[in-house]
């Protein structure tokens, strides 16, 4: 009998983690739910997702696939896991997956938001950076604009990334006023480490007058400059959702 | 010199706290205030609440009142609270208050809202209630219909609540759907130990078909049944905002 492929939409607060992907040691989300499979299956599991998220930051709809071992009577896999995994990591729900879905390697784009509130919250206090100086909008908008299509992101990724190249395809990065909020929505077919929280923080720090949109531009195109990208804080971050050209059949319950 | 009288908007996460009220030996919202204002003005203070919230309850605008013993100089009071406070309770905005203002005696009207998830979630695990049931959201519109105007509501309150009557009058009182939520929203001149909660929950059960709406006119009827109001949870109700006869000038920033 072959192995069965399943696939999981994971929403998660990141608050208490160390981030999705598994740091012996410390607490991630990758390494609660294979903890959880462990537990269902009695034999060491591995999962795949579509992207690592950092500490602290959140996922509305993390995918993940992995290989049950064998098949389990009467599964409900949503329900089994969820008794399992902690009540800050949460299956949505699940689909059968075909042998060539990869959570990473097949997906086609990645959307992600990121959140400022204009005003002080206790409520959503691990939920949104709060930023009360005066914002120039518009020229936030401007570098929002600036990065759509490809680009060399390198001045907005972490020193250590560890990647190929730095090319990414920008196909949405706007700026929007919902009530106390702005939110920045960005997506793209990858992210590097670190490159949402990136943007956001220099185009808030342009936003607040400290740099230029043509300082911005700068970093884009990699010009030499006295100045580095600002990184905003990860509680604002939230991977919102990951398209696929393989259709997910998603189980109805 | 007189004594100052001040007035707090403060918002909280109500869920690492035994409550509003202060409880000697358990985390309060009171007494993390009080403790915040001592600190300032290195003397005990006594501050006044517009009404106590549960464990585990929410406010966006928890209205307080207290009286400086004395002026402290070039006091920006929202700022130095914020400094002494934990970060699940902030004041929002200040004001100087009248001496007839009391936040509790003053208050006209009070509004509540009850958050029901319809979907699990991670993030907000602690924000709503979630309740997969199928709803029939007409007969709970139908039973928050009932209760407008004024009714003695005994049944819908803890038994150990001490008051001299239980009538309250009712101005708002509906469920509105958004998105995955819905949710409950009700005002009154006062509100008793548990009602909101015990409201929502025992239209729920109506919702279930538990009860029926005949049931629930029984109860707030006050008539003799063989069935007891249900209580929902704590993490999905909020204190909205308190409405007072005088006027409030929040300071502007």
């Amino acid at each position: 009998m072959t192995k069965e492929r399943f696939i999981l939409q994971v929403e998660y607060d990141g608050s208490n983690y160390a981030g999705y992907q598994l740091q012996p040691g410390f607490p991630t989300i990758q390494g609660e739910i294979e903890a959880a499979l462990e537990k269902m299956y009695r034999e060491p599991l591995r999962v795949h997702g579509s992207g690592r998220t950092d500490a602290g930051v959140h996922a509305l709809a993390q995918i993940i696939h992995f290989d049950a071992p064998r098949e389990l009577k009467n599964l409900n896999l949503r329900a089994a896991l969820n008794t399992l995994l902690p009540p800050d990591i949460r299956v949505i729900r699940t689909a059968g997956g075909d042998k060539d879905f990869h959570a990473r390697f097949s997906a086609r784009m990645r959307h992600y938001r990121y959140i400022v509130s204009r005003r002080e919250t206790a409520l959503d206090r691990l939920r949104v950076w709060p930023l009360y100086h005066d914002l120039d909008v518009e020229s936030m908008r401007i570098c929002a604009e600036m990065i759509m299509g490809e680009h060399d992101f390198t001045a907005f990724c972490s020193a250590q990334a560890e990647v190929e190249h730095k090319r990414c395809i920008v196909s949405r990065s706007e700026w929007n006023s919902e009530g106390d909020r702005m939110i920045y929505s960005v997506s793209a077919n990858r992210f590097l480490h670190s490159m949402v929280r990136s943007l956001t923080g220099t185009m808030t720090e342009v936003g607040k007058g400290r740099l230029t949109t043509d300082d911005f531009a700068a970093l884009l195109e990699n010009n030499p400059v006295p100045f580095t990208a600002f990184t905003a804080p990860p509680q604002g971050l939230y991977l919102v959702r990951v398209d696929y050209d393989i259709p997910i059949d998603w189980e109805k319950e």
